[in-house]
């Protein structure tokens, strides 16, 4: 119940341990053919170029950097959390000229932030914030934003590592140009991929580049010859990461984007009425707060990593400390995939109830 | 029996399928101090910084070059197959003004071409060899070159992915600075991670860049922190992959190096002698043939590719294309790990029998 790796269904861990066959058999290739449509329908995307990247959500959005940014170009990047920040380094390193859009750590970008950004930087190369910010527990609404992008000729970029399948998360309705996730949040896979998908208007900035992409490993020029109709050896792909991800995907879309985010909010409404019941509260912004990603408010005077550290030795479950100006302050608690179960929810309050003496 | 994945050992597809946990949890970090240990071992070396990558071998080759080559560097690549072709282009998306050593495929890299080299280079940055090149079969012995290296105040870079655990790999010994690997070679564990091993040297030239590492994915001055003492939250570990490869060490450590490489010899040996008997040879240089990849040479008027065509389908064997200027003229079979041994070989050599006629 941290904020990923999440709970992973036994089919997934059966499909993990399947015999390892070669990266180019046939076989294999058919599977990738279904991981890529299966994606799609995650993703709510027709983009063809849609795949895992062979690293972790992190490489993903790397990926998007590296492939959309030429030294010099002027990107805005909304940070909120822990993610913003890193993407923030990551386009820097890529040679970007960086316009950060800041808001408390808990709050959503507002799109006038962005619109603000936009008199300073007219024409930035992207606009990139992140969907579901793992770090915080907030949803930021990116259509808004989405639309500023589309009006300044900017590409739009969304980190959707949390938000993908457990939240609608609707790339070609929202005007998404690239977004990354990663499989060990709420589609419930161990970690190790990074689906990506990118707009025929992305790929299209990414194959006219002046430059080189400065990563052969993520170039996405080469990798779409491997994930494409040609099949040309780039790299050898993780065999077994691909199964999982593939029977994970079939258990998302067997339970239905709807029913998967129904699930989800649920689950958040049981936590947060147990919560209420114990004086607790979430405490990321109201309105915007992640059903899969609960930041509770911990209780002045409580040692929350004695707290952690009990509810993981005593009682088996694991939960996320805060991160930057929230370390010490709140407790992270997934709900995904997975572990977004009512008996999960219930055994936690159930656990919690006793840390904090209330039993 | 292709240039890998190789088949992977009942043992290790059931540490793959073990519950995830998370990556900061006591356990797997109990855990990854084993696989550090374990690699060393594996590497015969007492770097501190030996980890698995994130990423598949190609990864590790980024991973060595993005964290050593700061634009502008001068550096010295030796080119005998795809993987030294693709260490060029690497290094040069990194900024390196690359020298490169050519050799004909399926021939050596010769340390006299490298001290050729260093008259024009005298002061590369580091110099860098496949020591076992997939694409062709050629072993290029490295202690000369290390010396040749060691001498012009260079560091040695060495690509270890199809050699490490299959033959002799002394990094300590052979004044290795950086190496990296893959773990679906002679390791037989499932693709999707890379070992790498750099030593205190090539940590220094690191630390002491003066811009950053271009890759934050693979940035090792972020890695050593979470694969370090302080386990800083850097990307979240493919957890599963490192149970898998935990176990894979595990098994050569068992079986012990000397007597996993002697084994590896005496299946390329039996391979030879069965294509002897078959007018078939091995066609990379002689006397430093790789025991683990052979380069079968196939007789002129054979369609090669209904060959492998046959042997997967009719027997169900998986062997690798030529690549290069060898396409159409080698077939590449591996005996890699737990695919070295002899019953395999007796069975390929009898499916050969049957395709070329001879049965």
């Amino acid at each position: 119940m941290g904020p990923g790796p999440s709970l992973v269904a036994p089919s997934v861990y059966a499909a993990l341990a399947r015999p390892t066959i070669g990266h180019l058999d046939p076989e294999f290739v058919r599977m990738m053919e279904e991981v890529k449509v299966m994606l799609r329908a995650v993703f709510q995307t027709t983009n063809p170029l849609t795949f895992p990247i062979s690293g972790t959500g992190s490489a993903g959005m790397e990926f998007c950097c590296a492939n959309l940014i030429e030294p010099g170009d002027e990107v805005i990047i909304g940070v909120n959390g822990v993610f913003g920040t890193r993407m923030v380094d990551v386009a820097e390193r890529c040679g970007a000229k960086v316009t950060r859009v800041d808001a408390p750590w808990g709050q959503i970008i507002e799109p006038a932030q962005i619109r603000e950004a936009l008199t300073r930087v007219p024409r930035p190369k992207f606009i990139a914030i992140v969907h579901a910010e793992t770090s915080t527990g907030a949803l930021t609404p990116p259509v808004e934003i989405a639309r500023l992008a589309r009006e300044a000729g900017a590409l739009f970029v969304l980190d959707a590592v949390t938000s993908l399948g457990g939240c609608p998360v609707e790339i070609d309705a929202w005007g998404v140009d690239a977004v990354y996730s990663g499989t060990q949040k709420c589609l419930s896979c161990p970690p190790g991929l990074s689906p990506v998908s990118l707009s025929p208007r992305a790929l299209e900035v990414a194959a006219r580049r002046q430059t080189k992409v400065q990563s052969w490993y993520l170039d996405v020029n080469l990798l779409s010859s491997y994930w494409g109709q040609e099949r040309v050896y780039h790299h050898t792909a993780p065999i077994n990461m691909n199964y999982a991800l593939h029977e994970a995907l079939r258990g998302v879309l067997i339970e239905g984007l709807e029913a998967r985010f129904r699930r989800h909010e649920q689950c958040h409404q049981a936590l947060r009425a147990g919560l209420a019941e114990l004086g607790l509260e979430i405490v990321s912004q109201a309105g915007h707060q992640l059903w899969q990603l609960n930041a509770v408010g911990v209780p002045a005077g409580l040692d929350e990593a004695a707290l952690r550290k009990r509810l993981l030795t005593e009682f088996g479950i694991e939960v996320g400390a805060g991160l930057g100006p929230l370390k010490g302050r709140i407790i992270r608690v997934g709900l995904m995939g997975e572990t977004a179960r009512p008996e999960h929810v219930a055994r936690f309050l159930a656990a919690l109830r006793v840390c904090l003496g209330h039993a």
